[in-house]
């Protein structure tokens, strides 16, 4: 399953950016490509560090598939192209990488393995269970493969879709950085994140980016998060200040259900589908509860309008 | 909905100092009024610091409501007239403050901004979901805030009460310290907090009371203990020496009913309540069963006659 | 309940050592016996320190019952005798302890007294609900008899057993470490676990011991883990990489069910029973994924044939 084709498409299917949550296709057999590029990536204003990238962005882009399709995938690891532009960082060396979905039944071994700069992996699977799973790198040392940014989500829509009716859906991230000050720019120090106390957790990749730049919607709406705590390591307690969770479906699947939640505790590695309503005109602020990590950035807001 | 009218009330309403649990008022409408303090709270022998506090105690009184109860809330922040008798503590400053109860559904902006000292806010709220919601002040530097005793329960009780009987009913709050030793007192670290290591951590804001003074009830009593983690940071597994909790409702939503639990998982900012029943006479302690915390203080105990 | 009969038996009644799971004895009444002893345990390669066993091993021996049944329990402090033959540790010295049944209803004065070497301890006691149960030592310093070792799984059958055929049943109980190197070997260490940062994170007392020695089973057979997260401090989320848990319920009640998990959340004194096929052939990581656990020993693996 692995080939030296080389190939300039860097993703393919129902992908979108987080927040932005991706379409169905509609289809038995969906075609997906998510390559892998090393990149500079701007955590927060002076913070810069050389990310291992799904889909060129942090998080990878956002899938999303229903229960009973084929996904025929495809990653070529261009790690070696994407460096050949950089110049700033010196330290960067190709890498092997791998791809693991959580949404996926299949023999690791073989599926997940890794593979080399300029080589692809191609293989297929079904989505048997519904709900919102983790996509990472799984090559060792798995830790530092996703503090370097290699995190992304899944959305796994039940047959007959998700129950009930929303206005708005909005795909949200979280995860925690383990930098170290390197002179110029900032490197993934695995030995701060065996430690497990972040020097950052951003919502989709960027410290506080909604709090500069809010999510806008409509006071009343139904909206629907679609949330992955990607960790690596800690618990998220989400919380929207100015309103109630109405309904918490834990790993995103229907038949998880709590209702009435102030905020949702999802452990790392772990999802959860929430639907709330701004109840009226204003600004509501979103964190991890856990407060230390929304001072870290773990913060964003709603505009209802 | 911010004036200038000064005021010598302190608490009103349903309110209780945990453990004891408030009776509802059974109105349509109910007034409350918690204003803040700046008063020096021990938190165990030898260590005292200057709390922020919502009516003069830490946690903050216990509100009971009922889902559909319009609370018409107002708070003043008395933070400089509760100093001028106070001299030990140099570094007090007047300090602006706010209130965010998760209970409400309104647009934080407004009713939850931050006022001066000698100023009052007024606000009305109405309780949508049952369960037990954390309050806390949502002022800048929140993660300070908190830390410095700005923390309380809501229950809200199902408009039908909550189902089954009982016949003991407590409120239990954990909160965890970050304190530093400056000398003669103790001041809240947010630098500490930020590492999420606590110095101390609490049932209803005292180091081992209930180790000292245990809460007293009779074996085979039916006993519903509303708990609320106001974190800031860390899960609490709380535990019962000697007994399984029969029912745990995750927020305080009987919707949400976990069966048979040797703990409950509660992460920061959540709550749960718990029932359950000392099975003889005895000697029964209650931990937070991520044992560190127990040892840091956040144990007490049961005597069942 | 104390006496000073010694006893040569060390354990008896429905005991296994994990990953292997007991049968059930058929009868109203069960006589077991799990005795203390002091013994070298090796964590991993050059990592040993002086245990504090129940049943000679780390984690103590899993017990299985079922509700209704009454458990004649006894225990002898036998950390003297065992002493007697190790010379490598000058600082061991005879110790008191005790033991604490989660899956019990008793007052925890009387049956989880602290009993001194040579003594005896007999209780019964009698299983009301099913599930996966925490035992431990609950001396004080209880943090440290924990992190020395003193910590197991009672697994409670219902009464018409739990619901569901599987194939195959195993054990695992995870630990987290907190040793000092003290020259030539290691002592477990309070103020570390004070942090709540092990230094070792385990399943089933051994560091990577199912990495090196994978757990053999067969693809497409249906497997139940019963799961206990013994902490002392961490949460865990239990995942096996390439498949999903197609039932998850919380501390081992079947009442308490989530369904299609990427992974389990079971916070410290938690347990959990897991239910997943392996689907092809291969080999299948498990982990905690809060992932600088598995980094730190957290890891293991089965292989379906
Ligand atoms: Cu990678
Ligand atoms: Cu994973
Ligand atoms: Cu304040
Ligand atoms: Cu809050
Ligand atoms: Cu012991
Ligand atoms: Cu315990
Ligand atoms: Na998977
Ligand atoms: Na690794
Ligand atoms: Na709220
Ligand atoms: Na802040
Ligand atoms: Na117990
Ligand atoms: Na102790
Ligand atoms: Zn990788
Ligand atoms: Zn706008
Ligand atoms: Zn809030
Ligand atoms: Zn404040
Ligand atoms: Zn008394
Ligand atoms: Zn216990
Ligand atoms: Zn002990
Ligand atoms: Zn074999
Ligand atoms: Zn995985």
């Amino acid at each position: 399953i692995v080939s030296k084709e080389p190939n300039n498409v860097t993703t393919k299917g129902p992908l979108a950016y987080a927040p932005q949550v991706p379409k169905l296709i509609d289809s038995d057999t969906v075609e997906v490509k998510i390559d892998v590029s090393h990149k500079l990536f701007q955590v927060a204003k002076g913070i810069s560090f050389t990310g291992w990238l799904f889909g060129d962005s942090l998080p990878g882009p956002v899938l999303r598939v229903r229960v009973g399709q084929t996904i025929k995938f495809s990653m070529t690891d261009r790690s070696l192209d994407t460096m050949q532009n950089m110049s700033m960082n010196m330290n960067m060396k190709p890498m092997p990488h791998s791809i693991d979905f959580h949404a996926a039944m299949v023999n690791p071994e073989d599926k997940y393995r890794t593979i080399f700069p300029g080589e692809t992996i191609n293989f297929t699977w079904t989505a048997n269970y519904p709900g919102v799973f983790m996509y990472h790198c799984g090559t060792p040392m798995v830790l530092l493969h996703m503090i370097s940014g290699m995190v992304g989500m899944v959305i796994v829509e039940p047959k007959e879709g998700f129950p009930g009716k929303v206005d708005r859906e909005f795909a949200i991230v979280q995860n925690e950085y383990y930098l170290k000050n390197n002179g110029n720019y900032f490197v993934p120090d695995t030995s701060i994140a065996m430690r497990k106390q972040p020097t950052q957790v951003a919502f989709n990749g960027k410290v506080g980016q909604y709090v500069i730049h809010p999510i806008h919607v409509k006071a009343g709406e139904r909206i629907r998060v679609y949330f992955m705590n990607v960790g690596p390591n800690n618990i998220s307690s989400f919380h929207v200040i100015g309103t109630i969770l109405d309904k918490v479906w834990q790993d995103g699947n229907p038949a998880n259900q709590l209702v009435g939640m102030q905020a949702a505790l999802v452990g790392p590695a772990q999802g959860a589908i929430m639907e709330f309503v701004l109840p009226e005109k204003g600004r509501y602020t979103f964190v991890d509860h856990s407060f230390a990590n929304a001072e870290m950035g773990a913060a964003g807001a709603f505009v209802a309008e």
